[in-house]
């Protein structure tokens, strides 16, 4: 899948802005990309950019209608539609991270397949994938993993290529999940992915490249998570790392959605290694990165100190303290 | 998914035995269910039940035509279709085990739906599934699980629940391939479900049972597989095992269609027990199923023996000398 920018950004009319975290990823990471957003009457989200009419979008060279909300169900508000018609009448592609196929809204199938535009539904593999090999293949990769789901795996590997492209490295943010697909403009959600193809589908994700060329590759759920381990060893098998950072929230104590106690770190650290090694015996842990947002700014740091001192690896929450201790360590493994 | 019986086999024109596994499996594991075989001119395969016609098969109460032969490729060759539509004439429903989906063919579709019969494509999913919960379930269960693809899971699966019936024990077989489903009449082709839902459809697959019934889990991959981990990994967290047996072929060096060298008993005994413990504290090895069709009587008997004093666990070849010795162990654990 690989999407056209510049972005628009339709808000639609949802009541908060956690509604609108897709939008905000998309500014946060790729504000370059966003020419501005479309807020209908009674909107409660703002991402800051600025309000734009569907013309004046285009004017300003915009390519694709990002439908950058998202709604319990997922599926696509009727309010939303005349709105989403008027962007296709204006030649934009349509993206859309919701659960329901922007085509199965017969009037849009229609409208789009008129005007000649592509219809993105970032959630659903747009292609087939063979299975996965295991051969070794050249350049680096680094995969972000979990004691769970939701603990930053996707913000990790996205603060990671910021930071190593500012020190001059060659990296790349390998999107495994919709928002992250919005975010990179390509990528395969993985979780959607047919399972005899979850490792085939990574590795065509990350494929070979230059020996000092970095991707890195945003993890999915947990090898401990009863629900989605199958999905987190896939992508491990299929991502081939020579590094891991352990993604992790201290304050939670059952994972997502289940009754299951959330893991220790030095569980995932072990458990990674030893799965690991099948596909890369050079797989090494790189760092943890703690979401430290429950915690005041003094046990925030103490946490990290802590973590730090008992894995012998760096520790930081990479939104309040940035990554740069973990591209040290990765710098260093780059010599 | 459930398939009415008696089937009626159809052998196709296929040019050896191998290419009518499925009919031979059937045959094998579920006589009672088949009325005959319907074979086109050239056919080079052969069950040994007896040769009918569509008319004949329908008048000894055959329900389900089942498409009992595989191709290179997995599609469903034109010659085969006046034949599959003439079955459909006399109202069987039809069953195949192909890539290609019956409704695929216009004319198989239509003519299914004039006349009212299922079309079952056992390979792909007909529903949908939650995602896995990892809470404990009543009753038992038991996985088999592999150092490889095509090392005898499902025919160990399959021996176990003949020998523990044959002792009055209450056990099922659980399909979770193509074949497996056919000779079951049930179950999920599970490395077609979508990755999100592997551990769900598993867990919809062995639901709650009384507690001295025992599911006998037909297992996929290996976790030591790099294209198929996942699918092998969501299987064990679906299923949550009491009791897992190991199958292994002592003759292979690398696994099915990788490089990848075959992973040791231990190996797979230990990852398994670190693995299986997250929903099941209890799980434990009961034995090794090893095919040992490449070694002669005295070194296939020399190497069941010394695998099992290495193990402390019984070992058997369920084809050559039954699955005897790990019933008596799976007994023992049920008082």
């Amino acid at each position: 899948m690989e999407l056209k920018q510049p972005y628009f950004l339709f808000l639609g009319d949802v009541q908060d802005q956690l509604a609108a975290k897709v939008a905000h990823g998309l500014v946060e990471w790729r504000r370059d990309w966003c020419v501005g957003q479309l807020r209908l009457p009674g909107c409660q989200a703002d991402t800051g950019m600025p309000d734009l009419t569907i013309r004046e979008a285009a004017d300003r060279g915009a390519r694709t209608f990002v439908v950058a909300v998202a709604n319990a169900g997922g599926f696509i508000a009727p309010s939303w539609v005349p709105t989403i018609l008027e962007a296709i009448e204006a030649g934009f592609d349509v993206a859309s991270g919701l659960h329901t196929r922007l085509s199965s809204v017969p009037e849009i199938a229609a409208r789009a397949a008129e005007r000649g535009v592509a219809l993105h539904d970032v959630r659903h593999a747009e292609r087939t994938f063979g299975t996965g090999k295991g051969t070794i293949r050249s350049g680096r990769r680094l995969l972000t993993v979990g004691t769970d789901c939701s603990v930053g795996k996707k913000y990790t590997a996205l603060a990671l290529e910021q930071e190593m492209r500012r020190r001059g490295m060659d990296a790349d943010f390998r999107a495994t999940g919709q928002t992250g697909v919005l975010i990179s403009g390509r990528g395969v959600a993985i979780d959607a992915v047919v399972a005899d193809f979850i490792s085939g589908a990574v590795e065509w994700l990350s494929p070979a490249a230059d020996e000092d060329h970095w991707d890195l590759v945003e993890g999915q759920g947990s090898l401990f998570h009863p629900s989605f381990s199958g999905v987190s060893l896939g992508l491990l098998h299929g991502a081939q790392p020579d590094a891991f950072v352990v993604c992790h929230e201290p304050t939670r104590r059952t994972m997502r959605g289940v009754q299951t106690p959330v893991p220790s770190i030095a569980d995932v650290v072990d458990m990674t290694l030893r799965l690991g090694r099948l596909v890369n015996p050079a797989i090494r842990c790189c760092g943890i990165a703690v979401n430290t947002e429950k915690l005041d700014d003094a046990a925030a740091r103490a946490y990290l100190r802590r973590t730090a001192q008992e894995h012998a690896l760096p520790a930081t929450d990479p939104i309040r303290f940035g990554v740069g201790p973990i591209v040290d360590r990765l710098a260093d493994l780059s010599i």
